[in-house]
Order: structure tokens, then C-alpha cells, then sequence
């Protein structure tokens, strides 16, 4: 699904330390200040063991008698995930999808930030959306400049998304999230991931079918 | 991620059917009768080789020197991924998300369809969204089992999402896919999946991140 590979640290390591970090900001909300590693596993659904190599990988070790310190394993997370600025994302498509992940995203006060969205919907286009302002797509590269966007969504209609590589690549985008059915492919260069709905809820059908077809064979 | 394993069919090869299933279709749809394995995979950003090995899971060869059939390839597929009846899918929570979702699924045609929706909105509940009717959330296992619905789709703001757990075992419910950033966990009888956006869009950006720290070391 994905051409982000060649960091010292995993794709999937990387994954759960932004589901890990979730969680401990929940806590440190509710004042907890420290988590045992098989409590932090236990949210998360998978082995303390799992959760200790995640932070060997990262350098952090210290467990402590009444588990890791929340709050810095927070920071220590943030050192590991966060840019130093922040970056700033572009929504392409501002239909349901786009408006959905971009409310999502900004109310989450993260170091990501959707900052603006384009479409070609004249009822959008010259608007302020949840408060970002809505460009036409043929403005997509003087804005990105302008408003120094390294990363975008997709969350146009599928049969557009094609069109969108060529612009995006000589826009000088850096990073691109896709969630339309098209897979998009982009010079090693750019960091993308295709994430398709449509596969993760086939999936789950799928394994529903085969444990009632288990089940009825048993 | 997940707790769906136990097939004798991998996970990411579940996830790659259906998604090589899509660019078969389309190819169908622009009278393309014979794919081969580069082709396909190509599409796909993976090797031939990976395509091969996923077929060859399934008990698919018949590869020709045309390469594969299309139409008999989507046919296999669809008898590997889909269940002999239409299965059932609800959504509960019909904000942007919820609503993106089930345009997407239900403009497909796909065996999957969403029937059915949950809220407490009361500007929503007993409305009709994009065809499909809205109930209240204390209705839900009521119309779960007249419906006859066994995988529910959760959409709901994230603090909402852990009281969801107890009405779904209740229901009967058999599948569940969960955007919100609360990780659920459900007893082995019902399959889940864990779908949190943000946890992609920061892998993307510390990807991005690390290309960026790298060039500058170079």
C-alpha cells in the first residue's frame, strides 16, 4: 500500500507510536502520570512485549517501578514524530471525505495542520470551509507555494485522481495521502500511501464470512 | 491494527484482492479482456512476482500468453471475497464522515451495502440520508436484528465510540470497522478493525520529515 519504507524505524512501529501517543495524551488529560507497558499494550490490543521493543527501537527505557512516565513519553514520541515546524497539508476535494478529515485533523490540535483545500466547485471555490479557504485547482501550484503546503489528501472523486499527479508533482509536494479507489504511483521522491476505504471493509466482510463458514462446518 | 487472521488466506493478500479486483473492473469497464502480471502489478506499485504468488494462494493459473482473463480473474475473486448473500452493513454516526462513506460504498455496487443508519441527532434520526433511513442509537438492536445487519461501521466522534462496545456484543453484531482514534477491542467473535486516520496522515508527515533530514545530511 505504501512506498514510505527506508527509515531506521518501521512502517508499523511508526504507526503504533502515533496510536500510542493518542492514548498516553488521553491519559495525561484524566491525570495519570504514569502506565504500566501491559496496560498501554492492553489499549492498543497487542503484547507488553510488543510495546517495550517499540520504545527499545526509539531509545527510550525508561521503565520505571510504577511504569513509564506518561508525560515523557509524550515528549519523547513528539522528538520522534513531529517536525520541528509545522507542516502544513492541502485537502484536494472537499466533498464529505475532505470536509470530515479535515474537521477531524484541526480540532485535534496536532503539529499537522490542514491550512487549505482545493476543488472545482463553484459553490466552494472563493469559500471558507470550517475555516480554510477553498482555491480552484488551477491555482494548485502558485498556492502550494505560496502557502509552503508539503503534504496533500485526496478525497476527490476516483476517476480525478489521475489527473492530479502530474500538477502535484511539479507543485513540489512532498508527501501525499490518497483516498480514492485509483492507486496513484509517484517517483521515489515523494512519500505516498494509497488508503482505500473500500479494501479495509471488504476485508472485514471477508473474515466475517469465513468464521461463519467455520462456524457452520463445526 | 487488527484481529482478523486465522484465514488460510493472509491478511494483505485479502487486502490486495480486493483491490486488484477494483482495477480489474475498470479494466473490464474499458473492454480490456486479457491483463498480465506485470501490468497488474504495475497498477499496483508491487512486483509481478507478489501478484503471482497472491493468484497462486487463491488456486489461480490460468496465466496464457495473453496473460490473465479479466472477466474469469474478477469472477474468481468475487468467489473468494464475496458471501453468497448481500451482507449487511449500518453506520453509526452520520456526520461528514459517515455520510462520505456511505455515498462512496452504495454508489459501488458492491455486495456490501449500507442499509441502515444510527445517530441521536435529532435533526437526523428518522430522516433518510442518500436513501438510507436514520434511526436513534436506542433503537439499535432492535433494527440490527430486523435488518439483519452484521457489520457496522463506526463514525461516531471519537468519545463517543467506547460506549458503543456493550450494544454491539448485545446486537449480535459479527464486524466491525472503527475510524474513531479510540482503539476498540471486542471478544474473538467479532472481527474489528481499528481505521484511524490521523495515524496515516502522521506517518506520511514522518516520512516526509526523515527525507527531508536526510537530504540535508547529503
Amino acid at each position: 500500500m505504501s512506498n514510505v519504507s527506508n527509515s531506521n524505524i518501521p512502517e508499523k512501529t511508526i504507526e503504533r507510536l502515533s496510536e500510542y501517543r493518542r492514548s498516553l495524551l488521553s491519559c495525561h488529560k484524566q491525570g495519570i502520570t504514569h502506565i504500566f507497558s501491559h496496560v498501554l499494550a492492553g489499549m492498543h490490543g497487542i503484547t507488553a512485549v510488543q510495546v517495550r521493543r517499540d520504545l527499545m527501537l526509539i531509545g527510550f527505557s525508561s521503565d520505571t517501578k510504577k511504569g513509564y512516565d506518561v508525560k515523557v513519553l509524550i515528549e519523547f514520541i513528539n522528538n520522534i514524530l513531529d517536525s520541528e515546524s509545522v507542516m502544513n497539508i492541502a485537502v484536494i476535494g472537499m466533498g464529505h471525505l475532505g470536509q470530515a478529515i479535515t474537521k477531524y485533523f484541526n480540532s485535534k490540535g496536532l503539529k499537522l495542520r490542514i491550512v487549505t483545500a482545493f476543488d472545482i466547485d463553484p459553490q466552494k471555490v472563493g469559500t471558507t470551509i470550517d475555516d480554510i479557504p477553498c482555491y480552484h485547482m488551477n491555482q494548485f501550484e502558485e498556492v502550494v507555494s505560496s502557502m509552503d503546503i508539503s503534504i496533500v489528501v485526496i478525497s476527490s472523486p476516483t476517476r480525478v485522481a489521475p489527473t492530479l499527479v502530474v500538477p502535484i508533482i511539479n507543485a513540489g509536494i512532498k508527501g501525499v495521502l490518497n483516498f480514492t479507489s485509483a492507486p496513484l504511483h509517484f517517483p521515489p521522491g515523494i512519500v505516498s500511501e494509497n488508503y482505500d476505504i473500500t479494501t479495509i471493509l471488504e476485508k472485514v466482510a471477508y473474515f466475517v464470512k469465513e468464521r461463519d463458514e467455520n462456524n457452520n462446518k463445526n
